[in-house]
């Protein structure tokens, strides 16, 4: 029995209300309606993608697999560096996921209590500025047509979800759904890259301009979101043995290119892109009876898709 | 060496940006300051709470625990008489969760593919009517401040986040993370509430309208959420040994008492929770820099604690 007859039934009833998955519906969508998802990844030219910076990328190894980050200098240039400094000098290679909170973040980095005995750094700085917000100013922003409660307006810039205001010229990443955050303490400047969270639930826009957003995962999201929930506080784990080890956070260009992986990411700056975004405010697909007319910036997908050889 | 030591600067810098928990800072706060989300909670009085209705509500058993749903029969009064009766019957005892797809759903039910060769129902009806809406007269509606892109006005009835539109007299549960939902196929009568869903990420809010919403997991989300993502499309595990079996699901009432979990929710209805909603619009916690003014529907934490004996 082959794996597609065998959940045939249960398949129906969720392809219904598939995700970013594309759904075998849309094939037979007529040509007056709207375009859907896939009709406009079918559609997409070459230069609607583009590939990761190897320099602005992280590679994440875990045992169950890979995770990857992009960073984002635009909008924390000093993060990103020290991060990247962090990531040459091997900084995380052997520490471990210490926190899993239900509907909010996984989080890694050390886990030691005492801040004396914790990895010191050989490359990367203690302190940097707080990085939350930057100019709007001069920023290409794919901006949404729909409103937002949070900011002024929302859009994206260089493939990740951001907000501004014109008033006050400034702009921010939006924690959605696998943006990566540079934890801090009580001290709007006591971030520096070596403690990162990720959002796993629920966008919680409140952490915006609140803190520094560092960039978002790309690929591996599903590695890190099923870690069991810490039952500490916070979702930290109680115990050492419950930590997920970190085998290795490299830089993509200390990878040989042989063992790098082969995806690239649509373009967030294109017709093709504004479309996508279109074609998820109103779904066409026969399953949806009630169109929404509406987005919010997290449910926006930024697809991927494999390098063609 | 105390665990709350082992955990200190981590904590102490996850504390920052704490979710629904409590925060240690929260008692600090100087008597001009708005009241924290603690501070309500400690106020709070007695019929600030309520207690599950046995007769309304579900314990999923699964081998890592219990799940907790809370029907909503305002909403689906046909599907939550037949997600009763399925329970009666038990329907679900020794089935599986069948899928679970990042950001997304965990959904559950029978996974046979051929519908001939699935369990029949003895109690429960194989079909219902659509129940994505209801009308919006009369509802006692506990109504948020702020914009909701997706609805004219989002708020609370009877402990669940729903949305309602006065012009058309419609009213609907939104897809928060934790609500459930009943899968169905092509046509909108095709949900009879033997294969349930519950989101899992950011609120697919287009699911609105176009789904019959069946309830919330009250307790338990975190047994669900951590499911390995299934590898086929759609999330659907592909190997029968990667589902999770359902040891049973049972109406609360069904129960002896003294195997019941003793815990109590907040009612939405109460100036208590009017107060803790404006706590998260504006965070008086000392570690927010930027308070929101603004919060999403499915951003309000709705909470929950143990019955004092």
């Amino acid at each position: 029995m082959k794996i597609t007859q065998k959940i045939g039934l249960s398949l129906a009833v969720a392809m219904a209300f598939a995700s970013t998955m594309l759904s075998a519906q849309d094939n037979t969508a007529a040509p007056s309606k709207p375009k859907t998802m896939q009709e406009i990844l079918e559609a997409s030219k070459a230069d609607d993608w583009r590939q990761l910076d190897p320099n602005n990328t992280l590679y994440m190894e875990l045992a169950s697999g890979r995770v990857i980050i992009e960073l984002a200098p635009t909008f924390a240039p000093e993060h990103s560096k020290n991060i990247v400094a962090l990531a040459r000098e091997k900084y995380f290679d052997g520490l471990s996921i210490n926190r899993s909170q239900d509907n909010f973040v996984v989080q890694w980095g050390d886990p030691e209590e005492d801040e004396k005995k914790r990895r010191s750094f050989r490359l990367a700085k203690q302190h940097l500025p707080a990085e939350f917000t930057r100019k709007s100013d001069g920023l290409a922003f794919t901006t949404l047509p729909d409103v937002d409660g949070w900011a002024q307006h929302v859009g994206f810039v260089e493939g990740m979800p951001a907000a501004k205001n014109a008033v006050t010229n400034q702009a921010w990443l939006t924690h959605c759904y696998g943006m990566v955050g540079a934890g801090r303490g009580g001290e709007a400047d006591s971030s520096n890259g070596s403690e990162l969270y990720v959002v796993i639930g629920q966008s919680p826009r409140q952490l915006d301009k609140n803190i520094t957003t560092v960039g978002r995962v790309i690929q591996g999201m599903e590695l890190l979101s099923i870690l069991p929930r810490g039952t500490g506080p916070l979702g930290f784990y109680e115990k050492a043995e419950q930590r997920t080890p970190i085998k290795s956070i490299r830089l993509m260009s200390e990878i040989p290119q042989e063992e790098r992986t082969a995806i690239e990411i649509m373009r967030t700056d294109t017709d093709s892109f504004t479309q996508l975004i279109e074609a998820r405010r109103n779904r066409s697909d026969d399953w949806y009876l009630a169109k929404a007319g509406h987005i919010d910036i997290c449910n926006v997908p930024i697809p991927t898709r494999p390098i063609k050889k």
